[in-house]
């Protein structure tokens, strides 16, 4: 029965993201396990390894945090083989506290997301995102404490 | 037995690379739809949509001349749901007519990779590259035509 | 007398930029060395060493080009010693052929610069531009071939 | 008198830098107003505008801490006019705490730097920082927490 439970499909992977957005911590370890990696791409203060289910959720509420709750995700597609899955999402947000008005990439998001998660017994054990077309070059902008102007957001 | 030959499958999947591999035309239509698109990521001078698979060949092409075949796709998984795949690849190459010794990213290429596919009717019309970590400013400096010290390579 | 000529002032920077500007060759050798050697600074497509004459205005050439003449520097100070000068502006430009109303980085250019320049009896010999602020990251979208949603623009 | 006083020269540059290089409070207020400005370049935490001497210290401050006091500006030349200075430097360092024989730019830096200084009544008001070639790619890189394998360092 350990077979069925492990194997990964679309469902589990939408169950796992609808434990993480719960913020129910039982819940999310149900599905991420405790010793859990994610690499977040790009060059910017938020970019690299999260070595632990705790890193990965502290990862995720600074996300939270710096987009004054703005960041949304559209699930676009799922892919799954036996051992990984593949979703591919459109990601949306505002940067917190900038002025209004301001449309430039370094406090406006809009880009095209596939994460890779790599499964054991049912849980993600490691993802991986990564970033379509010229993404990464404004996902480095707006995760930056920088107004087109210069001017330093609080981080 | 239409469906049965768009099911997208790790097996095609294969084969559709198999075939560009090959370089004979004739068989990469069979995987390839001519009206294709294709993303490259980044920012570089190879970067953006090329839009059918006359461009896309060309793209082939043009990686292959500037790393002088020295380009090398190592496979390490492929996800498929029923209208998409995703490979994942470890990539890896040298710029031709570089200094040798330059062990630089200019030079010297080194990125995990995943492909998304799109397919209908068992061909592929459309993928898009995305690049894990910080693999992009790598992919960016490689593709560009500077070595380390600013010369500009032939292009 | 020669002594005098040679030394480096706002006055012979002004009238350097003049004969470049005016497009007349012989003009142009009078203050600029026939082996001068220029860096254009960024990773993009026209970035790194010009390394004549030939190649500089070439390089200008490629510039007024891309941007369909659009490119304006407005002088905002000059600084001299004896062999260099520095000479700091505010650059603008729109990318040629691209659709009205877009206001994006990869077809406006809007950057302080300054150009740092070595004389040698009278012309100058070597140039490195750099850029302040992050005007580097959209120097390098301006000059790429991309568009924001990822078309390429003819180069 | 105050005319004299007011009058930017490379002696004066060199003592503004010699007195920051101090640390002594006082001895900085000499040539560096309190409320002045400066503007790091590139895309990284360290970017943007700094509002104050205070601010800016601060800045110093960190970028030691962040390289163990490795980094060094080799001073190349100094450019003046009655209102402006710019100074020319190779700045080499290496980041603090990270692993020996790491050879990347993600740890070592290695760049050709000018500095623009505005000045009024003696003392530096506003100051900013502009790279070379492509070293604004490395700097971003160096000023990241990232390790070439996307290990993040404390920052």
């Amino acid at each position: 029965m350990t077979q069925t439970q492990s194997k990964v499909t679309p469902d589990l992977v939408r169950a796992a993201y609808g434990a993480l957005g719960s913020g129910d911590r039982a819940q999310i370890e149900q599905y991420w396990s405790n010793d859990m990696h994610w690499l977040v791409p790009g060059l910017h203060a938020l970019a690299g390894w999260y070595k632990s289910l705790d890193e990965f959720l502290g990862f995720m509420a600074k996300t939270a945090e710096l987009s004054g709750n703005s960041f949304e995700m559209e699930q676009v597609t799922i892919l799954t083989n036996d051992e990984w899955s593949a979703d591919v999402t459109h990601n949306r947000g505002r940067r917190a506290g900038v002025p209004e008005g301001d449309t430039s990439p370094y406090t406006n998001l809009d880009i095209w997301v596939i994460h890779l998660l790599r499964w054991r017994d049912g849980k993600v054990v490691e993802g991986r995102g990564a970033i379509f077309g010229d993404g990464t070059t404004r996902f480095n902008e707006f995760w930056s404490q920088l107004l087109p102007d210069g001017t330093r957001l609080p981080q």
